[in-house]
Order: structure tokens, then C-alpha cells, then sequence
């Protein structure tokens, strides 16, 4: 039998359909919202009025969210105006990490990641969290100070959500060190960066319940998907080795652990969720390949919503669909599936001990 | 607009169903549960063993919580081993005080209840809870030191939930001071009774959020009833009195309110829910009323489940189509309609203050 707490169960439980596939949507995005909405609006970050941003989220959230199984979203600009619009059987997840980056102190090409001030796990789980999600910038080989500061925000995080028995689901995002990200000499290091990574973070100490993933190539350097909108003009693989990558990835994957989209297009995640859930993924957790196109409409707030009931709900409904090959959770080899777990001390005292 | 704290609102609109009616049911019964036990086995409570309760408990959650939009468990006998079996939309609601009653230190017909040792809100919350139920008997008539012994521990539960942002669900039970409370004596009492106390709890200083009542009259003794299986043969009431008890119950209520069963027959229940939705009730907190013909069968489980999948299902089926007349909890005039309500403090500083 695998034990699991009480907690942690119901959280994850909840952030899956009723078959145990993850269909999460994320609009926590703070910094490359507010660059969308510049964009739009025609002016600079700072001139973004925190008013948009929020009402831009509640829109997309009561949109959009009857759709997922759970949505995550940011206590700054979402919670406070969005959770009202997140129905009784969709969970929420709550972002932990400041937006972005810091390079204080290491290398300039380096990411630091950092807490949001004055947030805390203990207030998530007050405020209807079901589980906590941080993001961690992470290359496995950055400098030693780099590495030991994410570590230890990781595992800082990892042990709080032990304390509130909430599930922890833990996002890492890979840079480039040198260059741009956007190349095919990136895309080429891409799945050893990504592979390591999850074999650091799933090492117990860290906690970890869930990991959301980066797709660990770039279907934009694969040769087979040269007649796609989204190819780029050279490549790094083919989708032979793509599809080993992804069978790496989950052998490294000693957790369950679902897909993300960083931004990319529908067309280019449809195809990522196929390949990952293909190689034993639970699902995804996706935002912008959804609704990042309905921001081009602010403040047109009729254009919007028409976009979010037309087009992003087709895209969350393919995505949906591609994710019905996905691996419910408590199949993975982490539970061993749904006979095999039970509640954590079980016994005429567990209300004592716990 | 009316403002309320993000945690309660979460967790209020997990237990009600997406139209905000409460169709909920409760198997947290421990001292009732060990004496139907006992008499079914033939034995003396002492003798009961905890894995029975429990075994027992867990198919009466497995079979019959997917028709309920919450359940209540106790974290004694029902969490540790029927938790996986509630389907990730239904709610959980954790019971925090002991079974029972004492009288120590007042009349013996007087009756203090008391918190489960070793038991918290903190970790009901930590194990999942989506609201706290107490369980309070109160007579208003009872001795300063009883009184004052209730109303404070129903304050300490009000003062928890409100520091854990869960919802404060209190359960009111009357009782008789000289007598008994199956005698038209009390029944005529009871509506007076049953007021008060709601009068009483309603008080701001409780913090309760939804109050579970007794049917405020008791159609046993209800002139109108005299054809139907479970009339008294005696009679309190006649039905237009009762309607009219209801109408001034939910008068006094200033909270949404659910209607208990108390261990009645499906169809006094029934009756019930129809006559207390009818004066603005919000729906039920049920359990005996539903499944108590089941324990019968036990130790023959395959015998309990046939009953609860069948005659059980049917009882809750029945519950909820009597419910579908209830008041939606956000349209009870406290918060005044799905329009009027927004989280309190909402502002771009909520996630710093809250």
C-alpha cells in the first residue's frame, strides 16, 4: 500500500477530472500579462493600471474556467476579483513565487527565483487554495550559488506544504546561459536541461507532489513539422528521438507530472500534449496557447469575451481531448494505482496523531 | 455590496450545488452509530469494535456521497478510512465536537457538549475540511452556568473558523429539561424552543455561517398527519400552525439555514425539507433519514450495500428533489443575491492584508 495524508489526497484528488487527468489552466501570469497589455494598450509596462490586469483575469477566469479541472491563478492581480467567477468542482491552485527573476549577486545570464512579499502558504490554504504551485527557474548548470539558492527555495516550499499537508506542484523553467533560448542550439540542450532538472527535484527532501513541465524538445527544431505554421527553419530533431526524449523524461519522472505550454501556439501544445501524455503524462496545466490571443481585444471587453467563448474555448476543448490519453495520477508508478493508497497512519488514533 | 472572506466563500460554494441549494449528507455519527451497531450484533456498546464502525462507514460514504453535494464525516471513525471515497466534487465537512453530552457540574437533565481531545479547526483544515460542523445542544431555558458553557464554546468554534477562513456550520439541538422529547408536551414546546435558540446564534459575536435546525415542529403531533405511518396519535399542531412556525423560524434566521432529520423516516424527512424549503430553508444536512435501515444488514455488506444502493439511493434522490424548492444560499438576504457579494478587502494590497 502507498500511504498518502489526508490533505494531500483531497488536493490532488480534486485538481484532476474524476478519472484522474489533470486539465489545469493557468492565468497567474503578472509580468508577461502586463507586457501583453503594454503591447495592446500601446505604452510601457509601468503604465499598465493594476485595474486591467484584474479585470482582464476575471474575465478570462469565469470564461474559461468551467472548462478546467482546476485553474491557478495569482494572489495579486487574480484571486481577490477572479475567485468569485471559479465554480464549486473546479480546484484552485495559488501561486507562491514573485513574477520573474532576480540576478543579484550571480551571474547576470542566472535566475533567481524569489516569494511574493508578504504571501505565504498559510495564507493560500486560508483563502481556498487546494494545492500551492511555485515556479523555479532552474539550469542544472549554473553556478553553485545559483543552484544552492533555488534548491533551497524549492525545498523551503516543499516543507510548507508538508506543514499544511497541502500538494505541491512544482513548474521549472529552463534558460539559456548563453544566447537566446530561441535557437536550435538551445533546442538541442533542451531535453538533457529539462531531464536533469526533474531528476534533481524529484529527489524526496524536495517534496514535490506534482511536476509541470516544460515539453522537453522543441517541436519547432523537429524536422518532421516542417509544414507547420510553427517551424522555425531548422532542426535539431527528429520525432523519433522527440518521442525517446519524452520516454526519458518520464523514466527520470518518478512523480506524476503534467505539461505546460510557455506561451506557444494551439497548434504546437496540441502536439506537445499528444507526445507527452503519449510517454506517460497526467495532463497538462496551460494558460496562454488557451486565451493569449484574447488579450489583443482589451479593452474591447465584448470582443474579449467573444474571443474566450469562441476560439480559446475550442482550444481548451482540443486540449481536453488530447489530454484523454493521459495517465490518471494515481496510476502512475509513484501510487500504483487507485487500490493501492490509503490515508497515512490509518487507525482509531490518526485524529490524534495527525 | 456584501463582503465576505475568500476562504468561506470557497468553501460555501463547494458544499451547496452550482445553483447554491445544500444537499448534504452527514455520517458523522459516532454514539448513535455504536448503538444501532450494538443492537444489530447483540451486544453492549462496550463491545462494538472501532473497525466495524469504520468498515461501516466507509461503504455507507463509497456508496452514497456521489449523490450529495458535501458530506460531513467525524475524524474519529469516518475520515481516516472513508476520505477516499469521496468524489472530488463533493465537499467535506469535518465534525469538531465529541459525541454526546455531559452534565457535570449541572442538572443532570442539562446537557454541555465538549471538543473532541486532540482535535483542532488547524487540523481539520490541514486534512481537507471545507467547513467545520459543531454540534451544539442548546434549550434556552437551561441554567446560566449551562448557557454560558454553550454559548462559549460555540464562540471559540465561531473565533477558529473566522482565523482559518473556513465556514462555521452550527448544528442547534433541542432537548427536554423535565420529560421526554417524544411527547406532545415537547412537541408544542418545540417551536419555541427551536426560535429562541436561533435567535440566539444568530448573534453577529457567533460568527456562524449556515445554522443546521431541527424541523421547528414536530409533524409526529401534527393533526394532518393522522393518516400517515409516523403520526404520534396525538396531536400539537394543526399544518397551518406549522407553516406558520416555519414562516417565523426564517424570519428569525438571520443566516441561510438547512433542516436535520434527527434518525426520522424518509417520509417525515421529506416532509420536512418540503415544509422548511417552502419558508426559505436552503436545503439538508441528512443522514439517518436516508441510510439508517441500512445497519440492519451488517456484518453482511454485501446485504448493506444492496440496501444503499438501492432503497438509500432512492431516499436521497427523493432529499433532493424535495430541495430543488430550496433558497439558494446566496440569494438568502444575508448576502442578497450572487450580484452583491465580493471579497472582502479586494484591492491590489488583499494578498498583504489578508
Amino acid at each position: 500500500m502507498n500511504d498518502i495524508s489526508s490533505g494531500k489526497l483531497r488536493g490532488i484528488t480534486k485538481l484532476a477530472d474524476a478519472n484522474g487527468r489533470f486539465k489545469m489552466m493557468a492565468i497567474d501570469q503578472r509580468g508577461s500579462m502586463v507586457q501583453a497589455l503594454a503591447d495592446v494598450l500601446n505604452t510601457g509596462k509601468a503604465n499598465v493600471q493594476y485595474e486591467d490586469v484584474a479585470a482582464l483575469k476575471t474575465l478570462i477566469t469565469g470564461v474559461l474556467s468551467p472548462n478546467a479541472t482546476a485553474v491557478l491563478t495569482d494572489p495579486i492581480y487574480g484571486h481577490p476579483y477572479s475567485i468569485t467567477e471559479i465554480p464549486r468542482d473546479v480546484a484552485l491552485l495559488l501561486a507562491y513565487e514573485e513574477s520573474g527573476y532576480v540576478s543579484e549577486g550571480v551571474s547576470e545570464n542566472e535566475r533567481l527565483s524569489n516569494p511574493i512579499k508578504n504571501w505565504s502558504i498559510a495564507k493560500a490554504q486560508r483563502a481556498g487554495a487546494d494545492a500551492i504551485k511555485l515556479l523555479a527557474y532552474y539550469h542544472p548548470d549554473a553556478s553553485p550559488a545559483t543552484l544552492k539558492h533555488q534548491q533551497a527555495f524549492v525545498r523551503h516550499v516543499g516543507d510548507e506544504c508538508e506543514k499544511h499537508d497541502l500538494p505541491f506542484l512544482l513548474e521549472l523553467v529552463s534558460y539559456a546561459l548563453k544566447g537566446t533560448a530561441k535557437s536550435v542550439g538551445f533546442a538541442k540542450q533542451k531535453p538533457d536541461l529539462v531531464i536533469r532538472s526533474v531528476a534533481e527535484f524529484t529527489d524526496a527532501s524536495y517534496k514535490v507532489d506534482i511536476l509541470k513541465l516544460e515539453f522537453p524538445a522543441d517541436l519547432k527544431y523537429t524536422a518532421d513539422y516542417q509544414e507547420s505554421s510553427f517551424y522555425a527553419g531548422d532542426s535539431a530533431y527528429e520525432i523519433a528521438q522527440v518521442k525517446d526524449i519524452c520516454q526519458q523524461l518520464d523514466e527520470t519522472s518518478t512523480l506524476p507530472w503534467v505539461i505546460l505550454s510557455a506561451g506557444v501556439d494551439i497548434e504546437e501544445f496540441i502536439e506537445n500534449v499528444h507526445l507527452a501524455t503519449e510517454a506517460g503524462a497526467s495532463g497538462f496545466l496551460c494558460g496562454r496557447a488557451i486565451w493569449k490571443d484574447a488579450v489583443q481585444y482589451y479593452p474591447d471587453t465584448d470582443a474579449v469575451s467573444r474571443f474566450l467563448e469562441n476560439e480559446a474555448t475550442t482550444n481548451f476543448r482540443h486540449a481536453n481531448e488530447a489530454a484523454e490519453n493521459a495517465l490518471p495520477w494515481f496510476n502512475h508508478r509513484h501510487f500504483g494505482g487507485v487500490e493501492n493508497i490509503q490515508i497515512a497512519k490509518q487507525s482509531a488514533n490518526w485524529y490524534q496523531a495527525y
